[in-house]
């Protein structure tokens, strides 16, 4: 059994988090911080949690937390924010997996360049392995810091990697064009996601300059070997929950779908949350789960891969259990399915 | 042609009446004033305006207006502000329709009940008429205030009405369930109407003290002659729009289906505005439109009556310039079809 | 572990019915059977199963079942088919929950005043127990045959329950208005769940005869000794999934809501599903649980509950895994938590 | 005043038609037909025009129209159907604007291969005019026969071309990633029009083969003077209308934001129904209107065009009654503001 703490449990990520921790048979909640006044009961801040944990809110003590065992905490706060808490348990020698922007990046400047501040830990940022299972696995396994893969990267790389790998696609020009359930933007309420503002509606933000570009052309550019260029176009749809991304990449040579399909099974056969599907996937068919579904297309001399996924669960909470998983040596599915 | 001014251009209820008012072939928009710093396009503010009006929000200018010809002002501002905007035009003898609460109920200490404070113009409380046109219509042709109703209320007191008139229900134990989408809540975000929170979700809120109980129990009191007493508990639906109210009374003497519709239909026969049918009523029947539409039913006992309309629109800005219309002389349903 | 089967694969129950069972310690899915032609995989009628079960649809055959070991049968199909493979099984000592509602009204006659045709298995009727594991709880240990409760009613009965076997409230004139998302008609198109006819829409049917009214009344006759008589009308609101039931009672004498709420949590204080709370209950803080969330409130001389489930887990396909544990002795939230 | 017939009217074009038409000065509904068995009143098909129109629905018989003073027939219906009635409405010299894809294509052959059979009135393909009128206002004037365009290729036709008249992007290679309303499949109920599918997902359908491609395709030849090839994908996401289409271009040389939008406003300055935008369009900003909003970016060496619009408005019934307002002299806005 291992202890875990929760630090930010009043967002959707925590509360996600702590449902699968839950179900998880090898690990416990000893502690959930928060930066709100008081020590609310945890279920009173999501009252989805009534009746199934007991825990209050607790001011962020490193020292605490240390003494009471705990082993791994999961940073559910905003970039910036978090690497404040990360650092004191990093030299306390507690594990973490940051679902914050902080560490995901390697390179400072890149970071600067699109969070419009440097990052906050850049001493513990060569320490950080991005927490993305099918592809940095071992890395993870023996990591002290892990920076969970942000929830519109995963479908991109995941989707891509198997062809930059193998050259398969032309490294510029690709195309992701993504569409993301509401709870993407957070809980705290703003105009953009005021129900009636984006309630049947979609639209489209940050054209070509999303904070998730670098993330993604980072993770791909690793995996081809050489740099990889995207152009990233999120939008909103009025939904929860759900991510889908539509990926337009240039062949390097004639290719069919069938080969194409037969290279992502190959290439995920180890993956038991990324499934390669025959047919058009739906975020509905991931939604509340793990699994990130992939389906690849050839159309008008394009590459059309289509990836989907749940943003909260596979995009960020459920990829964070995995990734602990895989740290603490348990089964790479415990708590997921 | 009549120059007409809004009061408070950011919300949901200027904006509707903003897109009725350019139909409409005998009013005209002389100024939209708004509390917002600067001077913003008021297509700015709400972008579905664009290349449709040109008007940019100004300050509040009670003589300005009057000066350039303003004849009626529709009051969109919270309660408590909208009054202190109210007393000057009147004293310019500038007709208001006021959308705010503040003038709707006859009683100050009814008021203080429900809204914790005390009404902010008392001294002009008795010139204001209840904006229903159905039941105070020749009033309102002459009045230099109308209170323009709440939303909730007119489904409930155009539902209730002709039973309480004909002393067919029993006058206590009423109650009113309703469901509303969200934009009643206004356009400021708050974590309840936060997306992630409410769609896909039903509640209940404020049950058994909602400010339109007394709005109710008001005009259904003035309808019946003697005191009405209603339970309202209203909830909150998963949809940008429209009130639906499932009505619940005792008969005091056996009737049926039958009688009670044709009660209806004789009651309204001169109402363009409230549809009896025959069938269920569903919200989406009425959305972007000036119906209400009822039906009644019997069953175990009670008599049941659905209720439904546009909220914003029949609910709040549509029923607006349907008391413009009789205060002007002008055909009740004009711009409104 | 025991070996399960599924009656009738295709529909929503069925599917939340094997994700609950995959996550069961000591329930294993020996087969699905369908009525559809050929042997679809499972998966392939519902996508979001894709890679976390193997198996085929089957025809019904009760001999190969009793064969292959099948300890406990869940019947996913409609009510009077359902009954067809009811009996074959019962007599193979096949023990059976049934979710549909061929065996949930113990008087044939009020049965045909509901459905239009008389009870398809009045033979086995008499073995059956109501599957509301809050009330019949022993009971259902030891049946052959669970009929597992309607969606809304499971709303309305526990809400009620307490105060009528208490003799807290009058019981003529109860209402019980119910809100519920779309699934609850189940998964064959019709115009009426057709997305652009019911998204942004609330209305009601069936108002005062729908089939769920007798089972409310016959279960609150058992708990109040005598009989008990409601006013249940439906709403369709546009959700997934979520009931929202609004209950109107009226108090025998004077009593609090603090006194309602402890007598509620004293009634349920063994049953781990039932949250009775002090805030007002959301849908959502009930989706995807088998939570059913009870809230009373006292307001104008009437009694308030206020009760949410989600009604494909709570109300129907959760509380049937509740009922199989209690039938094989399993604890009772084993796969639900 | 022009008297018109609806041909089908019991789909979601031909209601939004009738309210658009019910608001005009110069428009008169002659006659509605419709395939459905009896005469139907078409409020009862479309409860929302209840007490709005009084006509009923009748088979369809061309002399009976022609002797009534039908100068123009708007067709409804399906595909195939459709020209079937076109063909003897023409003979009788009735002017037909027709929202079917029955004389959309110009070539036979191009039709055939993406609807799997050869135009049913190839006669009359040459009479037909593509009813886009920014692009082809004049010929509309005086045509005979106008093919109102489908939904999807209007925010691709008018977001391209400018750009591929004015040579400004490569004319192969062009991406239009779309994203639809559920209105869009139209009123029959199918599985994936069904609430509990598809609300609360994003799904791709129809990836490259989209009937709607070669329409682009036609009509951006037709701007550019040359061939022009694009890859369509379309998506379903959970609203009841609007259409987003997000357009990826390679410029043939280097050029900004601000020039594209300079150019997109010169070549739109006299339409009154397309807003070239300085910020992002949503969807919602157009509802309800017969509005197509465009903004271009620049982002990572590629244009990227954001087009939106209405599909039942613009993308249909809207855009039909432009047509019909300049094929009849009338204020190419009537009815329309």
């Amino acid at each position: 059994m291992t202890k875990i703490a929760i630090l930010g449990g009043s967002g959707y990520t925590a509360v996600e988090l702590i449902k699968i921790v839950l179900r998880h048979p090898k690990a416990k909640i000893e502690a959930i911080t928060s930066r709100q006044e008081g020590t609310p009961a945890i279920a009173e801040l999501h009252p989805s949690l009534l009746d199934r944990i007991d825990l209050r809110c607790e001011p962020f003590d490193p020292d605490a937390l240390k003494k009471r065992g705990v082993q791994c905490a999961f940073g559910c706060l905003p970039h910036g924010v978090s690497a404040e808490s990360v650092k004191p348990l990093l030299e306390r020698g507690i594990r973490v997996v940051d679902l914050s922007a902080d560490y995901r990046l390697r390179d400072p400047k890149v970071f600067e360049a699109y969070y419009g501040e440097p990052p906050h830990d850049v001493a513990n940022l060569s320490k950080a392995v991005y927490g993305l299972p099918e592809l940095y696995g071992e890395q993870i396994e023996s990591a002290q810091l892990v920076a969970n893969p942000g929830c519109y990267p995963q479908t991109a790389i995941l989707g891509l990697a198997p062809l930059v790998a193998n050259k398969l696609i032309e490294l510029k020009g690709i195309i992701v064009n993504s569409c993301s359930g509401v709870s993407g933007a957070g809980r705290t309420p703003k105009l953009t996601t005021h129900f009636p503002e984006c309630n049947e509606s979609v639209s489209a933000y940050n054209v070509g300059k999303h904070r998730h570009t670098p993330e993604i052309e980072q993770a791909l550019t690793d995996a081809a070997g050489e740099p990889v260029e995207v152009l990233f176009v999120p939008h909103l749809v009025p939904m929860d929950r759900g991510i889908f991304s539509t990926i337009y990449a240039t062949p390097t040579s004639e290719v069919t779908e069938a080969e194409l399909t037969k290279l992502l099974r190959e290439y995920y056969s180890k993956a038991p949350f990324v499934r390669v599907r025959d047919t058009l996937p739906a975020t509905k068919d991931t939604a509340h789960t793990n699994y990130l579904d992939l389906c690849v297309k050839v159309a008008r001399g394009k590459i059309v891969i289509l990836a989907c996924e749940d943003n909260l669960i596979r995009g960020a909470s459920g990829v964070a259990v995995q990734n602990f998983n895989r740290m603490f040596g348990y089964e790479e599915t415990m708590g997921l399915v």
